[in-house]
């Protein structure tokens, strides 16, 4: 038991420095969320902040790694659907801050050897398999057809999302939930056997 | 006459600056160009790069410029086709520095007030342009039909083309090309008025 307290106690204060810049970046974007207001909000000196995350990296990464839990309770469980998906899409534009450290941590980490490169190679999976799921789920639901490429296609709708926040965060009049619909609407028509074959000029034939 | 001279050696400067820069950053990614071998490459000293570009972000624009420019004259003039753009993706796949540059660019401008952040405006509202061109081709050849939305089909396709170059820097086998084609032929099947009502379930019924 004497081991175990502090141990609880140090899982905790990651959680609470985490939920506070969560909140703080959110709002105000990673670039003005410094050390020193983390640190002193949680009650730590920024000596202290350093002893639980070492590198702004490491934070960064922690903070994304939390937004991607928090959407896939709140969005996706138990079973994930496109309006799931849209859900997400809406809440992130109410937090600009951490779509701004998104797109700029996903960009760099594709650089050899960076700290995040492996966040974000396992994400890349999760999501793809986020989507393929919701495309198995819409298949049940009668709304996709069959004739559809389920990793090509999620890996497409991951692409375009993440492409249409750079859009955004340029212009904030960008409606990326609508945009990201009629996408949805085009796979639905597109994955059933009439669709490419009842049409003139389709697809080169 | 007098005055002439130095000015048009100061434009081939500038020029001879950018192609040595691409070459470079094409091959080994921004981070591994230094201002020196640059410098050295085009016979001038450190200081004297610095006369003609006076911060890496301002060089930085320079060359994502350049390739904007190599890329339409040689791909899209003076007709911008769908196998133009494809054509684009694969040559970009030989120049995995650029892209690596363009997307973490791409993100840092979305921050306010960033040096770049008024050529990726502007560089959107082109290429937006350019896919509004190449969708009305498409009509204009039957293979895309009357029942499409061009301004967010051209900013969907944008952002997938974007997005899917994030996947490729992190797992150099993802297709981007053969991905984009597959999401081209869905555009030209849902075009067309037919595809919309005949399918069972799509579109929301």
């Amino acid at each position: 038991m004497s081991q175990r307290g502090p141990y609880a106690k140090g899982i905790a204060k990651r959680r609470e420095i985490i939920d506070v810049t969560l909140d703080i970046v959110a709002r105000r974007g990673w670039r003005q969320t410094s050390n020193a207001e983390i640190a002193s909000r949680v009650g730590l000196s920024q000596a202290g902040l350093v002893h639980y995350y070492g590198t702004r990296e490491e934070l960064a990464i922690a903070v994304l790694q939390s937004k991607d839990q928090y959407d896939r309770q709140t969005f996706f469980d138990p079973n994930p659907t496109f309006e799931g998906f849209i859900d997400v899409i809406t809440h992130n534009t109410s937090v600009p801050g951490l779509v701004q450290l998104y797109v700029e941590c996903a960009s760099e980490a594709t650089i050899d050897g960076h700290a995040a490169r492996e966040f974000f190679e396992g994400r890349v999976a999760r999501i793809r398999a986020l989507f393929a799921k919701v495309i198995e789920n819409g298949q049940a639901s009668g709304d996709v057809g069959p004739d559809v490429d389920i990793p090509v296609t999620s890996s497409i709708l991951m692409a375009a999302a993440d492409g249409l926040q750079l859009q955004w965060l340029l212009d904030r009049s960008v409606d990326m939930a609508a945009q990201l619909r009629l996408m949805w609407d085009g796979i639905c028509t597109h994955s059933w056997p009439d669709a490419s074959t009842s049409v003139p000029g389709a697809a080169g034939g």
